[in-house]
């Protein structure tokens, strides 16, 4: 066991304490990663105040993580020490499973890792990217591309592969007209992956202020969602709109603007439930569907695709002194567009 | 102009009567058909109720419709005088727009004209089955097979297709794990369909007392839902739910009986709006899929499925006179299964 520096909360909604915790000896197959920078997911808020049910304390959060590697198990083929990595959501599976062996590690049957406020199968919890290192099984670490800027590429790990997934599902391209439901650290990521695969993006948010920002990421239309009649006017135009946001909608608002075969693809987690008419998906063969994320081998698919298109997130550095702060303008909608810890250059001993 | 004798509301609600309608002089492409039976439709109910919205007054209901050709016009090539046919839910399309191009003319993209309560092109009120005689274009009349009893396979036109189409869709077949909600007019035909391709089925029903018919029609296994318990010990089974009713159903329960990237599918037409959260479809990446009937084609694939495996709907037949009473049985579901009105021997001048 190793020791590391790591930011975390004693208790659900507690501030975050710089604290000492251990890391496992490398096994084999391990990789230990120098964190450079963590992303702060929406996730990561919810999770911390309890807001999705019983959580595991202390807790160390972080799922968008890039770094270096400092050391590798024997085993390790993929990796050397120098190489710049990345890890998602999840740090195992079961790896035998039919939905392991087609690459959906993250739906496991026998349930996936979480890289924090998860347990290991041995029933050690885990802890997260807000960390100074962090022990990654070699399969669940992604090789950040040449070129590609450590900080910018931290979100991408998980906002990037969250929506890149239901994209390429969903098939986005040339002559396919699609939608993106607001403009936060998910949607913005979403603009520029639709637009880079060729599909035609509107995005819709329920406020005009961030229209210069999606037309400049390659949005090719602007639609302002707090005037219903906006809406009603895009009845029967998108192949599918991907729902980014945990607001409270109108699903059927949504629905109707869809076309025959279209599709709500959600990844958002609004607090109550949706509600929809029967008559909003029948007539036309429409349907809602949940995404969630995807394997280690998309995510590594997925950072290919956004280095070879130049694409990363935009984001603000955070200190590591400042997460609390920069957790209430994640909460706010304020960040621009997603909020990075700094882990290297300033989660330090004092 | 030809006159015939049929059953029609005046107004919303209002008792059948016998009265005299006009059926258009035959057009090329025409075919007039004496009818023989008409099923009776949850639909034909709300719509003679007004349940949905505003409807055409006088109104003759009946889209389950099966008789016997007595003229073709000049152009009709696929029917000849004494011909046993169907006619489903519509009588006309476009005919050039993508969508009936791909043979889903229900969807076509000008609005398809429905059987009855809709409007010809021209803007000439359509009406229905419960009705002596029936003028329909050839595009949208079926060829009842050989041997196929003429009263049950009246409903296999509505209820039939519209079970039929989404499990042609999703795949019913062997080592397919499937329910379906409901033991109705659309159930019970959807369980014979699902059991003849092959799928096991499970009939999912609020009460026990049709457990007995279920199996006998080719269910698997019967599942009493109004104990919660009984649908939590089904979480990740089903490939697929096909939903048949149109009570209000707690959906989040039905969807974690779905499997990963299982589908639940609605052809229900519930009063309420549907309520599901977003965990019960993002975490197993489940979808909420709109299903409606099928094109000419697929019916006609439909009819000679039935045909092929000794499929048809367990009827009651219904007088003419007696179609008043035979709404509340519907309404009621005491029906096992499906009412039909014996139009040829009981719809009588006086």
């Amino acid at each position: 066991m190793t020791s590391t520096l790591a930011l975390s909360a004693a208790s659900p909604g507690a501030a975050f304490e710089r604290v000492t915790i251990k890391r496992r000896d490398l096994r084999p197959d391990d990789v230990l990663i120098d964190v450079s920078y963590a992303g702060i997911c929406h996730s990561d808020i919810h999770q911390v105040n309890e807001d999705w049910g019983p959580a595991l304390f202390p807790m160390v959060p972080g799922h968008e993580i890039t770094g270096v590697v400092s050391a590798i198990g024997p085993d390790v083929t993929a990796f050397a020490v120098g190489d710049r990595v990345g890890v998602g959501c999840y740090v195992d599976s079961c790896g035998t499973c039919e939905i392991c062996l087609r690459g959906d590690e993250q739906m496991c049957l026998s349930g996936p890792v979480a890289t924090y406020n998860g347990r290991e199968y041995d029933g050690t919890p885990t802890a997260g990217g807000y960390s100074r290192s962090i022990v990654v099984k070699e399969h669940f670490v992604m090789s950040i591309p040449e070129g590609m800027d450590l900080a910018a590429a931290a979100p991408l790990l998980c906002a990037g592969m969250t929506v890149y997934a239901p994209l390429v599902r969903f098939g986005a391209a040339p002559g396919k007209n699609i939608a993106v439901v607001g403009l936060g650290g998910l949607g913005h990521v979403a603009v520029k992956i639709a637009h880079a695969m060729g599909a035609t993006v509107t995005l819709l948010s329920h406020s005009p202020r961030k229209r210069d920002d999606a037309l400049a990421f390659g949005a090719d239309h602007y639609v302002v969602t707090s005037n219903p009649e906006n809406l009603r006017a895009l009845a029967g135009t998108f192949d599918f709109v991907l729902n980014t946001v945990s607001a409270d909608i109108e699903l059927d608002a949504y629905l109707d603007t869809l076309k025959i075969d279209g599709a709500f693809i959600n990844v958002g987690f609004p607090a109550k439930p949706y509600q929809f008419h029967a008559g909003s998906i029948v007539m036309h063969q429409r349907s809602i569907v949940g995404s969630n994320f995807g394997g280690p081998a998309a995510t590594q698919e997925m950072l290919n695709f956004c280095a070879e298109h130049g694409i990363a997130a935009e984001i603000e550095l955070v200190d590591a002194g400042e997460v609390s702060t920069a957790y209430e303008s994640v909460a706010n909608s304020t960040v621009r567009y997603r909020a990075v810890i700094d882990i290297a250059n300033t989660l330090l001993e004092n």
